[in-house]
């Protein structure tokens, strides 16, 4: 049994002052950001690198830039459990989002204090996540799982430097990349992430179990009218775009509100010839779409295009869409989930069962491994962006949790040793 | 009487082509754009002129640049008919907007054949109607009316050109400004104008007989609510901008589709920050109302103003608005309308009465002269596109109709003299 002899709210402040730390390293001075393989993100692994040595870690850095930290198990050649998030950030980002993972990483192995497990803890600092550089998403957690293709490594940034380029111009070699991937002795990943969004805060609790991180359609639409003069055309000779995809847009709305963890947003709009005194011609519209169960996401994007159909229908306008994203949903892995459920109770909190809306390098991670993750509250829904935060008492309670969780592992882990003996 | 021994066909085609040889004067080649004072508009003046000057007018420019051409009465003095419409275009403007009035104008001198009505006609082609130039309209029946101000004159262009060098540079005095208003002489103002709607369309219907200038609101609107994540945001806690300028959309369109002779846009829209999967924090809406009774203009405001607060008070997002137009509804004269409306019948057609749903320099005469105006109908209901065109049998019929106005003029005044005599 480990012995969680932490003064809980002593290590929230550390853990946050030290994502703040991180947070100093920034490729644009004034704020928080960080793109893969930047020189900033160097200091970053420096940071990180001393604190794993601290707490007894062999480290790292993988051919895609993944800071590695290893706690060695009891044994030799022991199951490896993988804790991780990511290290990069949008432009003008927070401090939490991402790095708090790693950072409570760390936490959980100094909170064991030189104590060996039945396994041992890799804890992982994704390179890349955002999908900024490159406008490619999950490239570290892609290289772990093996699942970084060649053209992946040939995509190129603004400044026409390959992936492949950019990391030999960080010190590593792209040709290693086989030896990023993970360790066929691990046996779960976990990751700790700020909710990102307002249902923690709303219900009043500090953490919540991901059950699956939700998929998602994106679509563009088109609503094509005719534009004409908002002053001698009469209302029923119009062909108002606008107007049509603006009924589209309050259905859209509706058919989200009507059932239960589906999300239907239309974000971007723009109204052709866009003058306040001609009648809208043409309309472009977004639409992006989420719900955790793939045939609920589908059944509600038939009823929008249905609904949008048919305003364009009774106004004479066209209307024409194409999807740009259709990502199934990931499951948690259930079992994972349930023992994180009851670690988080063991520490004296109620758990919130929920979906991430967002996506995660759990997402990639779990075509490899059982997965779960613990999400801590994000005051005022607030992330990407410079003011978001996290409370030192809900950081404190998911180290809390997250020490039950490896406690519940090792119980399961002697168990199952033991029985291997029997 | 008069003899209106004209073919009309005939007539029609020739005022289409003097109408497209003007459009060949134009300040960007490939496109008819003729602004206020551009070199292209000597052209254009130089052909009026040699038109206006064949049929026994006497043609002056005014300190405006209003081209005037006089055909005297019978008697000395006599009281003046004013046949007007502009000689400006937008950019890219197609061929009749404006110019055919002018063109018109001049067709109906000709066809008296010399013959001198109890009143003399002056036709003036104004110099600016659209407000390109210098972003505001109606200079040149501003100066026509005595109305141009000062501080109009001291507008500059975009390359910082004042209006008053404008003038100069097109070789006229600016100081010469009183003497461009009208005669005291002048009793009634006609001009004649395509539709640049598709009523007249809609109904088969050549002519009609314009009852007043509608009256119009312009308003720019904000939907302030909060930008959040689209995928990590629950229906219930968003306060969706775009969903609650959507909702105001579908009522501003219901709104005005319920009350005959009301015209209410929403041309353009804007969202930030305007990301497919980012909530709309911030949506900036115009609207442009419109009718031919402020009062009704006014309830129907009103209504607007309502559902748009509650549209936003139900999402928890705020609403904004400010008024950048106001202009009250502007009713032609009722007998000289009726006037316009026999001759219509005179010349064989049933007029259909109706509203001008844009401006015209009809509405800034009317504040000095009884106005009326003959719409023809715009094929397709287009106007200000290259595209824009008039039928042939239109113009015909509307030149009938004008020489039958003559004609009523001409007996009514006939019969004042007579009484005079008496």
């Amino acid at each position: 049994m480990i012995v969680t002899n932490l003064t809980n709210s002593g290590r929230g402040e550390t853990i946050i002052s030290r994502c703040r730390e991180i947070a100093a390293w920034t490729d644009v001075p004034g704020e928080i950001t960080r793109t893969f393989l930047s020189p900033s993100m160097q200091g970053v692994h420096a940071l990180l690198r001393s604190w794993m040595e601290d707490v007894g870690m062999t480290v790292q850095v993988d051919a895609i830039g993944n800071l590695r930290g290893l706690y060695a198990g009891a044994d030799d050649d022991p199951p490896r459990l993988i804790v991780g998030s990511h290290l990069d950030t949008i432009p003008n980002a927070g401090a939490f989002d991402g790095v708090l993972g790693v950072v409570l990483g760390i936490a959980l192995v100094q909170n064991l204090a030189g104590r060996r497990l039945p396994f041992a803890i890799e804890v992982v600092g994704f390179s890349e996540e955002e999908g900024v550089r490159f406008s490619k998403p999950f490239l570290g957690s892609m290289a772990l799982t093996g699942t970084l293709d060649k053209n992946t490594m040939r995509l190129e940034d603004v400044h026409g430097v390959s992936v492949s380029e950019s990391i030999r111009s960080f010190g590593l070699d792209p040709a290693a990349m086989p030896e990023a991937a993970v360790s066929s002795s691990a046996f779960a990943y976990l990751e700790m992430h700020i909710e990102q969004g307002p249902l923690l805060e709303s219900l009043g609790k500090p953490l919540g179990v991901v059950e699956a991180i939700v998929g998602q359609s994106r679509l563009l639409t088109s609503f094509t009218g005719k534009a004409n003069h908002a002053g001698t055309t009469p209302m029923r000779l119009r062909n108002d775009a606008l107007a049509a995809a603006a009924e589209w847009i309050v259905a859209v709305e509706r058919i989200a509100s009507a059932r239960d963890g589906l999300v239907a947003t239309v974000g971007n709009i723009s109204a052709l010839p866009g003058a306040g005194n001609v009648i809208a011609g043409d309309v472009a519209a977004t639409l992006d779409l989420r719900h955790a169960d793939d045939a609920v996401r589908a059944t509600a994007l038939d009823k929008i295009l249905l609904e949008a159909q048919d305003a364009a229908d009774r106004r004479g306008v066209e209307f024409g869409w194409h999807q740009t994203m259709d990502q199934p949903a990931v499951p948690m892995d259930p079992e994972l989930a349930d023992l994180l459920d009851a670690a988080v109770r063991s520490a004296g909190i109620a758990p919130v069962r929920m979906m991430s809306g967002a996506g995660h390098d759990a997402m990639i991670v779990a075509a490899r491994l059982p997965c779960c993750m613990l999400f801590l509250r994000s005051p005022g829904g607030l992330s990407h962006h410079p003011a978001e935060s996290v409370l030192t008492r809900d950081v404190s309670a998911a180290l809390a949790a997250g020490m039950e969780f490896l406690k519940l592992l090792e119980e399961k882990y002697t168990n199952i040793a033991s029985r291997g003996r029997e």
